[in-house]
């Protein structure tokens, strides 16, 4: 079924609705949705209602609750994915297929190594677009909450940002190269439902050495993500899916 | 270090060699390398050999062997990632990721949903770009193993090509949704070195109702990903990184 998520408000016991105006669009004139047609509305509260469609007019319509989507499709722990900018369209195709694995929301900045650095114009054109792509990606993959993307200047105003982060894993080419293979596993046994992990990525160029000396500093520990060398846009995705099949498969 | 494939022999014990013409074109002409430069040399046995660069012509160069990197990238079983075919650049997606992810091989047929059937001459024509996107992927992560790409074209032969895999699971769809949980997990406990798993992709349509009678009817077990509904790009890349999470960490 298709689903939508919408920023407004809305009252579960009006039985006569008016489509929020952040789907109307969507689902009336791109998917040509009619009267009797069903579809999942997900609130500000990340609750799933099962609607209906009542009426089509040219400019609004109407729907109503006809029910509760219980089913949990969130990961039962708060995932921050955090990348130093690589460059093309790395950002993009990590926010989009890092939100169909379960990440909380993703942090972007300029690390040392970042060969195409986002200037602040560009930056805040980036964020908007890479907003889009998460919510899009939640709707497709039929999540209860969308990712947000945040900027974050530099590295010191980063590690205020994630100083109340229960844990704090970056992933360190140099680790994978000494063998490194329990930080991993070890963070799966020990994480608790509803804790938070930050996990740190470098862009396509690597984590510079001042760079890892102020995470470890931080509390960061350097996991190895398999022995085999991933590009930058690749190894959240792995470290994503082993926690998907760490913590939700059993 | 800087690894490349080559499909000649190497006499390991030949003290001045010249550099295989498959090498020499990168390694000379793109990379620009010279005497005294080093370099890694994966062999046809998939030995890695530590080489170093003695003297370069215009139209040859020769090396000599320092010795043998023996560090294991390859995950210790055999996984065939089995993919309908999907529209636009996804196969090369899959391809490139899945092979830092470790897959074994790749086989791609047209399914009974594909949008965009592979035809004759343009199959040829992807099956050949596609093995070029392995080799590549392969080298940048350090593998020893170029996974083949091949192309099978129906289901009937497929389940032929399959027939004496060890393990057999498929990617459903309906399975995600009734939260099928313990296929994957029970498959890492069961799997022993050097077995083989075919793990088989829908395209972006899914997987036709007959076409899934056809997988159980050989032995294949419908195994879910998580909650989240997964892109046919992703869930081959869930699976190998949950693979390796479950196998090769510790």
């Amino acid at each position: 079924m298709q689903r939508f998520f919408t920023k407004h408000q809305i009252d579960e016991n009006n039985k006569k609705l008016l489509l929020p105006k952040d789907v109307f669009h969507h689902a009336i004139h791109v998917l040509r949705m009619k009267s009797g047609d069903q579809f999942e509305l997900v609130t500000p509260e990340e609750n799933v209602l099962i609607c209906e469609i009542l009426e089509v007019n040219k400019k609004d319509g109407t729907f109503k609750i006809i029910g509760k989507n219980t089913k949990n499709s969130e990961i039962p722990v708060k995932v921050t994915i955090v990348c130093g900018v690589s460059k093309g369209d790395k950002a993009e195709e990590i926010v989009k297929k890092g939100t169909q694995l379960g990440a909380y929301e993703f942090i972007f900045f300029n690390s040392k190594y970042s060969i195409a650095k986002w200037e602040s114009k560009k930056k805040d054109k980036k964020i908007t677009r890479l907003k889009t792509i998460a919510q899009n990606a939640a709707e497709q993959s039929h999540r209860s909450h969308i990712p947000d993307v945040k900027w974050v200047s530099n590295l010191t105003e980063l590690m205020d940002v994630l100083r109340e982060m229960d844990h704090k894993i970056v992933a360190y080419e140099e680790a994978a190269k000494n063998g490194e293979k329990s930080v991993m596993v070890q963070l799966v046994k020990d994480i608790q439902p509803k804790q938070s992990i930050a996990a740190f990525f470098g862009p396509e160029g690597g984590i510079a050495p001042s760079e890892i000396k102020i995470l470890m500093d931080n509390g960061f520990k350097s996991a190895g993500l398999g022995p085999r060398i991933l590009r930058a846009e690749t190894a959240p995705l792995y470290l994503l899916s082993a926690l998907s099949f760490g913590i939700e498969l059993e």
